[in-house]
């Protein structure tokens, strides 16, 4: 007996038939004796739809009205998902964002929690009943209504988690939990039973999609107990909690991996003090995402920089750089494509130095130059050419002896 | 310079270009100093796309979760009118019914509005914004989502209307306004440049289905102006008001006409003082709508029965009757087939004793046998032969020298 919060995506919410399948995951859940409340996405590719409605109409619609287009996604779908937990005789109350009192600061698209006041969802379910809740949206205090941005229905679960104290997150998504690698193209990769917060956000942020960092984050601070999880078979997933307890000893836990990666160079910066800032604040106006940053500085005085980024922002990077020459002060800008970032993850890390020297190690006996290297206490990164990065992450994986936990396989 | 409140059907915002065709409306509206709030249904097909995502999950959804599921279709309508009021340079707000303080009883399906606190629209409006508000929607006095029912946009634009003390309702349809008949059948129906609401209940009730008769009392009780007007054409409408101020002098302002009707006869009832009401009651438990109904005794103490429905309905109709015959306790049953009702309908027929006898002399003199006749203050109807409709219609239209009105034509 306990309370269970359930999330589940657009993808498992995607047509009449998917809706009834997670009224059936819900409906065991309750089986068992379970409080459940269940957050749900928009149905696949409504969002996008309305998105493009959107568009038609105007390049760039306020923001207010966005979600107020939006949140009639989440709605749709509770409303349907209430119905089909009716249907297999559950009592069942769905609630908007307002209606479960999830109060976001006043910014439209990519509003913050504030609170969840929770007297409505309590009373549903000391009434017995399932209570179902759009993901992504709330309220302002002044009744506007607000979206959280992306990933929104996976911070939408664990603010509830965490508000309801509720014994656990569950996270359902189209893979079986977190892996070592991604088993689509590392075919050794295995499921970890389970991975600390920290190691989840870096893996997330690494693009190891099945939660997003901000929920994660959200988890870490109110320390909810978060499980990745298949909404199509019924096995074990991966728990996301403040220390991970299993493979204790595991220095490594996944390489994560990245392509389309370009390498920005600039060369002969003049005034080292200022041009820094000053780059990355003029890029950022203009909504480009930075990753690596490296910075040396040569005998004459001048700066060196090389940076990456996503190989779709070139153009846009390369003409800011250019429309800005004279502001920055730079001499030359050149630029190299096709590479691809792969990362070492694990808490283990920490106390342990010499990890970062064997990952170099292991490229360098295959052959694979590296480009720019990044690290942080629990994640080495290094950015190779694309060509030869699933090599990279098959030694890795293969040299920090991943296939041999024991974990599920898949 | 006044407040203007406009109505704009499912049909008016059918598609992104028919929104901005709306959007243009208002803006009309707007640079004639006036001041504007929309109300809008939601987009064509979209209501009955959503209601059939329903069905394939239940055959009696919730109640409550059909209306959270509907009210989704307004709400993506008062977004994209927004944004396309945006790109024309004017200041918009939407409204959901809740946000626009439309207050319901707590019945979901066919809500009644209790009250509208205008707090928040007359803030907008204060600041010079266009308000659009989501037609068919309100919220309880306990947060829960409610419909309004059939005809619910019309009902949120009058009481809206009201509620603001609006110079003018305005309900935008895709006729030009209402006819002394049907232009598509009658050639020379003529549009008339006022009816009063009791003259429009009637139409309104008899087929001519441009304004729900809800919203025909609603402005009556609340002696709100209403025009209706063609979204399409830039001329003037039809006005609704307490006393029809123009053409005073018609006695019948309008000839009404539907088909398809049925006249079941029940012969023999045996104790006519409660089989009456045990008929109806029976009837109506089973949803099935009656229209006309005729008593008479006979010598011997029993009595005959005749009533028309719906012809769709003949089916249940008959099976209803011979399920509880015992009950009923009648001799006979017989159906007539492929009926129509005719309808003269105009206030000035309260004064002139005349007119229910000069339709029939109309009627008989072109041959045209009579099956039924009901009569009420303003309006006499006559149900004839299928066949015989247009031609009736014909006729009455010629005998009460409706062509020859002082309106505009088309």
């Amino acid at each position: 007996m306990g309370l269970i919060v359930q999330k589940f995506g657009g993808t498992s919410v995607g047509s009449v038939e998917r809706i009834q399948h997670v009224a059936q995951c819900v409906y065991e859940e309750k089986e068992k004796g379970n409080d459940v409340v269940v957050v749900v996405s928009a149905m696949g590719k409504s969002t996008d739809q309305l998105v493009n409605l959107a568009k038609e109409i105007s390049s760039q619609p306020s923001k207010r009205e966005m979600d107020m287009l939006l949140t009639t996604g989440e709605q749709v779908t509770i409303a349907l998902l209430s119905m089909a937990l009716n249907q297999k005789g559950l009592e069942a109350v769905s609630f908007t964002g307002w209606q479960a009192g999830i109060v976001t600061e006043p910014v439209h698209g990519n509003a913050r929690i504030i609170e969840i006041q929770t007297e409505s969802i309590d009373a549903q379910l000391s009434a017995g009943k399932v209570v179902i809740v759009a993901g992504f949206q709330g309220i302002t205090e002044n009744g506007e209504i607000t979206t959280l941005g992306r990933g929104g229905s996976d911070t939408t679960a664990v603010a509830l988690a965490a508000a309801l104290k509720a014994d656990t997150c569950d996270i359902y998504t189209d893979v079986t939990g977190v892996f070592t690698s991604d088993p689509r193209f590392i075919k050794n990769a295995r499921k970890l039973l389970s991975v600390s917060y920290d190691e989840m956000l870096e893996l997330a942020n690494l693009g190891a999609g099945v939660l997003h960092p901000r929920a994660v984050e959200f988890a870490k601070n109110y320390n909810v107990s978060l499980q990745v999880r298949s909404s199509m078979e019924r096995i074990e997933g991966t728990v996301i909690e403040e220390e991970a307890t299993m493979e204790q000893n595991l220095v490594v836990r996944g390489v994560a991996f990245e392509d389309e990666i370009t390498k920005i160079s600039v060369l002969g910066l003049t005034d080292s003090l200022t041009s820094l800032s000053t780059i990355f604040t003029t890029l950022a106006q203009n909504q480009i995402n930075v990753d690596i940053i490296i910075q040396s500085t040569t005998e004459m005085g001048n700066a060196n920089l090389a940076f990456s980024i996503k190989s779709d922002d070139l153009q846009e990077t390369i003409s800011v750089l250019e429309d800005h020459k004279e502001l920055l002060g730079y001499g030359q800008l050149s630029a190299e494509n096709k590479l691809a970032k792969v990362s070492i993850v694990g808490s283990g890390m920490i106390s342990n130095p010499g990890v970062a020297a064997k990952m170099f190690e292991v490229l360098a006996t295959n052959k694979i130059p590296i480009k720019m290297v990044s690290t942080s206490e629990i994640k080495v990164s290094a950015v190779v050419e694309e060509r030869n990065m699933i090599r990279a992450v098959e030694v890795l994986h293969a040299a920090f002896e991943l296939a041999n936990i024991e974990a599920e396989v898949n």
